[in-house]
């Protein structure tokens, strides 16, 4: 299949042309980030926007039962659903999550839906611009509701957060002190806090928790983004398949309020300038590692440097005028 | 006074040259910069090498109290010392760490201690540079010792380590479960850790966690820069001035230990590398803002990608192309 063929398939939904428009976007070789952008400006013009929701949570909050019971939901419904991951510690980890698909086994056979492991990456700024490009592929190949999930490790939810639309924390139920070890600067990234897991033994647990992180919420400064209400925190049970209903129809009166104040608009380019020149920074210090000459002067003086012969500094300045000329 | 006399002056020790040639160090300004660049190639050829300490601790610990009596007693020892501080956040909290001079009443006043704030900079890079330059500049002069401190805001502890032949961390008592508050990576930075405020009180609980922590640091994999009971944790009262003899006792056995094994020839040659590559890419990174060009070029283009007639990933990848050109 060449560029213009799979664009023409993905703009048709076809889960297996958007699976290895992905496996483009995911590589790093020269070719193929050629043709990844000639498929991204093929697509740009489709103008179809999924609701982008990312979703944070630790493991042992049951996030993948979250994702299949919430996906399933959205697929009865009729809705095409499209679930991708960002977690740069898989490398180091051995193992991805969702790289174990028979954990959202129903949900992985539904036609309507659209499952992707993370790739191997340890790089954020890799694994960002991927997620961020198979967001957009997604959505051109029509996709209703793209869920972004993240296993929180050091900068993700950050990332997350700047490719979604929505920003959903899911918790497990906890003692009161537990409170405290989520990060404030992620509970103030939050537009809805789930607390999963109010079945069973552990409902007077998640109804302490859901409250104490409601009253934490109230707390926060109001933002300009969200109406009376938000953001929010409400229980669920992904076990049990309770409380999802309420949690789809609290996210999509927030996107529709959104939506009509303008707000949705704003971030949307918002979230592309800063995607625009997080790409021009990362592609500068790339310059650094691509040409093996570059290399080999980047060695040569951190030598130099290390024996003492030069101060870090005006070795640093004088690499960064050989590098303003052609090396 | 011209570079080649600040250069002089130092070299002599002079204090008030050394606070000019920081100054120096410190400001953005481009004739600034070529004259720190010349100074501190002026100075390198000394060869001096002062013993540089990172210490890290929160507010509260007692850190500055803990300057004054460590400061002291190595003056009335007649070592020279200097105190720096890396302080990210000052800017935004309006008082920098040590910006209250009268907090170490005593040191200040000695002709042998050189005392200096944090700037009032919020960039860390530049922070890095500033105090990386600063630590140098104390060296020319003469400082038998360079304390540099952090209260450690976000990554400041790493760039404390990044330029230290020592790393320090401050403690003060606190209950069992407080240890899982500091960061298992600051942890494993620690050369030393040291529970302040073993007095009055407060002693017992100072023993006990004290008694945590080198259980703490047995656990941790053993570095291949450190001897047999290293890292380890002591117990100080910078108050009563108890234990400070004994830590500066264990400084040292650390320092020789690690100069006659070669790992401080290697640790300070690896610094070197890493500060002349963060260097670089700090200095490319700036010439995105450096030129009113750029910052034009950038800014519409940005606009083009929020208006949605670009992706953020081909106007990045025009923008690079343009930028690999003289603008």
């Amino acid at each position: 299949m060449d560029v213009s063929e799979i664009a023409e398939k993905v703009a048709l939904g076809d889960r297996r042309a958007l699976a290895r428009a992905i496996t483009l976007v995911e590589s790093t070789r020269a070719e193929h980030r050629v043709q990844a952008l000639e498929l991204a400006d093929r697509l740009r013009g489709m103008g179809r926007q999924a609701l982008r929701i990312g979703l944070s949570g630790t493991p042992g909050v049951g996030k993948s039962t979250f994702i299949e019971s919430f996906g399933l939901m959205l697929v009865r419904q009729g809705l095409r659903v499209a679930v991708l991951a960002v977690d740069p510690s898989s490398a180091r980890s051995g193992g991805s999550i969702l790289g174990d698909k028979t954990r959202m086994d129903h949900l992985s056979r539904e036609p309507l839906a659209f499952i992707r492991p993370s790739p191997s990456q340890t790089h954020l700024g890799g694994v960002a611009r991927r997620t961020r490009e198979a967001v957009a592929l997604c959505e051109a190949a029509g996709f209703d509701v793209v869920l972004v999930e993240t296993v929180g490790v050091g900068q993700s939810e950050t990332v997350v957060a700047e490719l979604s639309d929505l920003f959903i924390l899911l918790l497990a139920p906890a003692g009161g002190d537990e409170l405290q070890g989520v990060k404030r600067g992620i509970m103030e990234m939050a537009d809805i806090i789930l607390v999963n897991k109010a079945d069973g033994d552990l409902k007077p647990a998640a109804m302490r928790t859901c409250a104490d992180y409601a009253g934490a919420l109230r707390l926060l400064r109001r933002r300009p983004q969200d109406p009376d209400g938000f953001p929010k925190a409400l229980m669920v049970s992904a076990l049990e398949e309770v409380g999802l209903e309420k949690a789809w129809a609290e996210m999509r009166s927030l996107r529709d309020w959104r939506q009509a104040q303008g707000h949705w608009d704003i971030r949307r380019a918002a979230q592309s300038r800063h995607w625009f020149e997080d790409e021009v920074r990362q592609g500068l210090l790339r310059a650094l590692t691509a040409k093996p000459e570059t290399r080999e002067a980047m060695r040569a003086m951190g030598d130099a440097v290390a024996r003492g012969d030069m101060t870090p500094d005006s070795a640093a300045a004088d690499m960064l005028r050989k590098l303003s000329q052609p090396l």
